[in-house]
């Protein structure tokens, strides 16, 4: 087994255009990785997401230490095995979720204490614990345990939570457990100020990792901020390294980010916008519980190689969405993460051919061209 | 296009083995017809249902009618191109739903009035309005139009039920557009009285349909009560049509009308079932949400070539309905839908063989078996 790498294939001003090597197998570059918080992308097979070009999945720490626990998935072969996906799985470190999902948490420096959300059952998240939690679930890439603290915080707080996050990476790293061609992912703090997320990168850099988030972003700021954020900090980090900017986002700000130097992206967007009625297309995202749908015979996007736009009207996606069926989530979904895995190979198409720039302008253009026209008398000729 | 028919390849018994041909292909029998009740089998796509072996879907004329309109599926080419679904589809009339799901329903000769569940509005079924849903709807196989009493219910009431549906079966055969391959049932009435469902069974035969119908069973009466209505009923219904067992059944339901000579069913058991945690097993029905599978390494049933059995765990199934994951759901209906069309195959084969006692012996020996032993200290060796 070889070690974990990023080769960089090509570039484009700031974008790259990459491949990860991973103990999983490989994965090209930039990359969005769909959800699988609880072990499962919702409402998707692993096929269906291994169809749609997905190389990558998530799982989310908090949610699979408290159900079904990590030594209930360690026994039984690791999460790979449990979910039944064969390529690289990232883990999130559970800093994030602990502090959004529990109840009666407790911060020291130790770490957090908190009660599950499920039954109220006490636990302790600590760099140890999650490196200990990631190990157990066999994650390919292992997330440094950090505090991600709520936008806006008073600089000096901030500054205070990022050191924290810096002390944690450090603490992450003696207790990750190396093994051939397995990561362990700093995170990147500081909320929006230069100085701060500079002084997080070269800490994390000293501490040495095989690949460098962004984190503490995608909490509700405005996206220029964000952009602005991943200018003054993507040029402290390795250029040899992957960059993941963490829960980012709209397909306008993945754009952006790879615009910018980020490899990879995770987000619950296009899966959860499944499950509640809306779908992407390149002219913007539409409603699909939308009246406007309900006699249109034309799928959702023309071209699209998803099941949904291949074999159904928008008719059908609406009326399963208002009748409140299964299969309107699971469709939706499909198509959403087929939506974004296009995206992704579009953009590293555009870097392999130089022509970013251009592709950006097409892109921003078609999104303002909002859906496609309603069909004259509600009906095709 | 060639007729619709039924040809009978071999007996074993009374129990037959067939083949239909109609306008949207064949389908062999004794077949198990998957219930998509609003234009999709729940929770599963057409490719998952056609992947198990079933080859015809019903669709409900109730449901369809009040969302998302015959008249809206016909505009959209009709429900194969709506639903997707490329081989038979049969409906019901209608008038069994109109009874247990609409509100404020009138009765009278010429149908039934009703308003909706979902938005109230007022709608009527009669004999000639359910032929022009099910024609718009473009039903490979139309179910006429009948009254399905509650049982029990006195002789003279049920007699009298039964003569009007008589009269709607009459109604139905002359409302009904015929078209190549196409097929209108007739549906045998008289609850659990021989003498009805003999004279009902004539009448029906002198009107003269493509195929027969046994309605008004399975509404909650002892499984003997339907047994031996299926022995007094079958035998007056032509040799050379197929014969219908509507809303039947649980797999042992399955195996003894079979032997009985019926040739076609269909049922929201085993999806209803995948729905809420429920596997079948030839060892019998299982609750996935109980606690001794959480650690469970093996599949729900060796042998199965389902998803959920090829690839998962039984305790990653108990996680997801945990979990409350719509993958849940998904896995378990497709595993049970190719349990009951495993069967059918079995069955079909056993006919064939002229083996179907033994078979019948073998399924009800394994079937009392009950679920697996629990693995020792919860884990293999």
């Amino acid at each position: 087994m070889s070690a974990f790498s990023l080769e960089i294939l090509s570039t484009d001003g700031r974008a790259r255009r990459g491949r990860l090597q991973t103990a999983h197998g490989p994965a090209e570059t930039p990359a969005f990785m769909p959800v699988g918080t609880a072990a499962t992308v919702k409402a998707m097979t692993v096929e269906a997401v291994a169809s749609t070009g997905a190389e990558i999945v998530l799982g989310n720490t908090y949610h699979l230490m408290l159900r079904p626990t990590a030594e209930r998935v360690a026994r039984l072969g690791g999460l790979h095995r449990f979910m039944g996906w064969k390529g690289p799985i990232l883990t999130d470190s559970g800093g994030f979720q602990v502090m959004s999902l529990s109840k009666f948490t407790t911060q020291s420096e130790d770490g957090v204490t908190f009660a599950s959300h499920i039954d109220g059952s006490r636990h302790l998240l600590s760099p140890e614990r999650s490196m200990e939690i990631q190990n157990l679930l066999d994650a390919t890439i292992t997330m440094a345990f950090d505090e991600c603290p709520p936008l806006p915080l008073e600089e000096r707080r901030l500054a205070e939570s990022m050191r924290r996050s810096m002390r944690w990476a450090e603490r992450s790293r003696a207790a990750f457990v190396p093994r051939p061609g397995y990561a362990l992912f700093g995170i990147n703090q500081g909320g929006i100020s230069p100085e701060l997320r500079e002084e997080s990168a070269r800490a994390l850099v000293s501490i040495g990792f095989e690949g460098y988030a962004i984190g503490g972003l995608a909490v509700g700021e405005p996206q220029e901020d964000m952009l602005r954020t991943l200018d003054v900090t993507v040029p402290f980090l390795p250029a040899d390294k992957p960059r993941y900017l963490m829960g980012v986002g709209r397909p306008e700000d993945l754009v952006e980010s790879v615009r910018r130097g980020v490899d990879m992206f995770d987000c619950v967007l296009p899966t959860r916008s499944g499950r509640t009625g809306k779908a992407f297309t390149r002219r913007g995202e539409i409603n699909m519980r939308n009246a406007r749908h309900r006699d249109d015979p034309r799928p959702i996007e023309e071209g699209c190689s998803c099941p949904a736009c291949r074999s159904f009207s928008r008719a059908y996606i609406h009326h399963l969405i208002r009748a409140q069926e299964i299969l309107g989530a699971m469709l939706l979904t499909w198509h959403n993460i087929q939506h974004y895995q296009d995206l992704m190979a579009d953009l590293r198409r555009a870097i392999e051919n130089q022509s970013l720039e251009t592709f950006v302008r097409d892109f921003h253009a078609t999104l303002n061209l909002g859906d496609i026209e309603p069909l004259e008398g509600g009906f095709p000729p």
